[in-house]
């Protein structure tokens, strides 16, 4: 079967100059890998006419597909939309459909519409308009000689939009894309290595058409089997069979499949469970709580969380004991017991969590080390505490700690 | 003056597959950008013999210096080094000096060597080597017509430390380097279009050897001014010239400059203040306290916040009366009021902020679409509240009401 190739072109002086970094490519590539699309080259260069030419007509050579991100913004500095109309030899023109949506997207927001916005709404003729849901810059779509070249904006979370919603559908129906299957199995609780190990048994007996991948993130490892087979219904019910085989050596770290996060599970056990939750966060800064909050209906479970940052806020606000405090310090058990327990009364919920610790790089002592980090949960029929020794960075601490108490509520719940 | 061109090439498959990010290319620019040499261009390509030795000969049509990282490690999947020999057309021999090197490398750490290992000494005889002080594979620089081809490991602690130490002091002894000055100044609170409507005579009045661009990201804009000259000390007073002159423009919206953001810049403005600082967020769920504790040192001015997300909550547990909140409902302006005077005097800090909104999907009435936020600031003087009508997209909102409130702080705290 022919390989569909695809190049990733990456617009912006911003991007060479290092000012940011480039997370749009990774991002595709790995949709693009889910679809048996072959990303063989990414490039990136700046915002210079003769440099962007020269990048269209390499990738052209190269590949059968050009994804473009970047330089569509309504200020001069953005070439890509003038330059891909040069590049295909076409005029820029008002398209009025393009122009009624960037009209209702600023009417939407009660905002005043420019010149400079408007013109947002020129497209070169002989492309496709990709409708910008939640933008103003649409993409735009070419076809020549069997290729394609399709161009996105580079702020990424338009662009994951544009791309999920319009352009792999569209990139499947144009090309012969073949059949693969991935199941993503998701792990919390366990490091990639002692995970590796623990599997490697399973790991050997997988047939050659399944290729296993660990993606590790921060507390968290994934597992992703990408079967490649000419019908995709067998392929899947073989994938499953070969996760259900995997349980008796990974199963209590196995907290979902696919997509979807941490908190998401949680949020789902909650809901099932018809139990409500509340938090009392210090060293994670209410990064837990934002965790919870960002899982859409989180309202059914979630009721609310206290940040007692300061000694007096934990004392006068939660409420914990000025004789535990002071005998045991902010960062203990004791305090941490008194914490969860607190909350869960206070806010009266069904369970109760908290965190404590020194998140860094201040506020360390020879006991109490930058990373060390306790933690608690807490029902009408248990407290249960963990003590953490993270690392020396503090959004790191803060995610790491964040995680292990939404792997601590999975563990403790009622069944 | 002739610029100095360098192209960064990125060998692997794990980049173009999208499991790992390429974070070094990033830190490689800045650290090139810092000694005047332009980076033109970043190429990935996978681990495959004629995409390699393509991006070789590419790169050399195009920059004076072609730095390349990975694929330098001992398995067969590796290829950098006998391509590069192939490419420069000479043979890969035993370097006396690596082998020591090497060999030195695994005794230290009480481990024994194999025979690959062994070959991680063989270098091509008509490159010099590089020094890795903290790693087994030496770096290799080239050199050919006036061009300069530099091979690095991929590591990136392995990477950082060689291109620190060795590169770039060779790179500024090889190459005339120029000075180049930038500069950043950071906007918040208007949008990019309408900021460079504000700009539109400064920006023209700009020399033709400063460069400005527009880098925005949600609820901020950053303007980079980037000059080019042969005495740096001129030129930074040149564009700290045109920063002055830009501040009748712009200077309402401009909160700092160069790498710190909107958090940093608020927490020292309640440092230099001596003022403390509380929240009561709803529709923002934590995410506006995390940002205010990503920042070390924070405990000096933040106390603590409570996130009362449930109507009880926001009765019993933070106090807002009864009668206001079934009134005018939680989504209202006489609720944002008693949410952030109420935390601000519980938890007996100088300031109060609050949010309440429909972040969404769900949750919006006709009269309180998803996206619409009330935000308020409360001191000892005086309490503002502002509405804002955001987007479709729960985690936006999210993140632009949380810095829709830093901005609010911003501009109401006392001069």
């Amino acid at each position: 079967m022919k390989k569909i190739l695809a190049e990733l072109l990456t617009i912006g002086d911003e991007i060479l100059y290092g000012q940011i970094v480039d997370t749009n490519s990774q991002w595709m590539s790995v949709e693009l890998d889910k679809v048996g699309i072959k990303v063989i080259r990414k490039t990136t260069v700046g915002d210079q006419e003769d440099e962007i030419l020269t990048a269209f007509a390499e990738a052209e050579q190269r590949a059968d597909i050009v994804l473009i991100t970047g330089g569509l913004g309504p200020t001069s500095d953005d070439l890509t939309k003038p330059l891909l109309a040069k590049y295909f030899n076409c005029e820029l023109q008002i398209h009025e459909e393009a122009l009624a949506e960037v009209t209702a997207f600023f009417k939407s927001r009660g905002r005043e519409m420019t010149e400079i916005n408007k013109q947002q709404a020129a497209l070169p003729i002989c492309c496709t308009k990709i409708t910008n849901p939640i933008g103003t810059a649409p993409g735009m779509w070419f076809e020549k000689n069997g290729k394609v070249f399709m161009s996105m904006p580079g702020v990424p979370h338009e662009m994951k939009k544009m791309m999920t919603e319009r352009v792999i559908p569209k990139l499947k129906e144009t090309f012969q894309t073949p059949q693969i299957y991935h199941k993503v199995i998701r792990t919390i609780g366990i490091g990639e290595s002692f995970l590796a190990d623990k599997i490697a048994t399973w790991e050997k007996s997988l047939p050659s058409h399944i290729k296993l991948a660990y993606l590790p993130s921060l507390g968290e490892v994934k597992l992703r089997l990408t079967g490649f087979s000419s019908s995709s219904s067998s392929l899947e019910a073989e994938i499953d069979e070969l996760v259900k085989k995997l349980q008796p050596f990974a199963g209590e770290y196995i907290y979902g499949y696919g997509d979807e996060p941490i908190e998401v599970a949680i949020g789902k056990m909650l809901r099932d469970r018809k139990l409500t939750i509340s938090m009392a966060e210090s060293c994670t800064g209410g990064y837990l709580t934002h965790l919870i909050t960002s899982v859409a209906g989180c309202s059914d479970y979630f009721l609310g969380s206290m940040v007692p940052y300061a000694y007096e806020i934990k004392m006068r606000q939660l409420g914990v004991k000025p004789e535990i405090l002071e005998k045991y310090g902010a960062v203990s058990e004791p305090t941490i017991i008194e914490m969860a327990n607190i909350v869960r009364a206070k806010f009266n919920t069904d369970i109760g969590v908290a965190t404590s610790g020194i998140a860094g790089p201040g506020g360390a002592t020879p006991e109490k080390p930058v990373g060390m980090v306790w933690i608690a949960y807490s029902d009408k029929h248990q407290t249960i505490t963990k003590k953490l020794q993270l690392s020396q960075d503090r959004m790191i601490n803060i995610r790491m700690a964040s995680a292990a108490v939404l792997n601590l509520i999975r563990l403790s719940l009622p069944k």
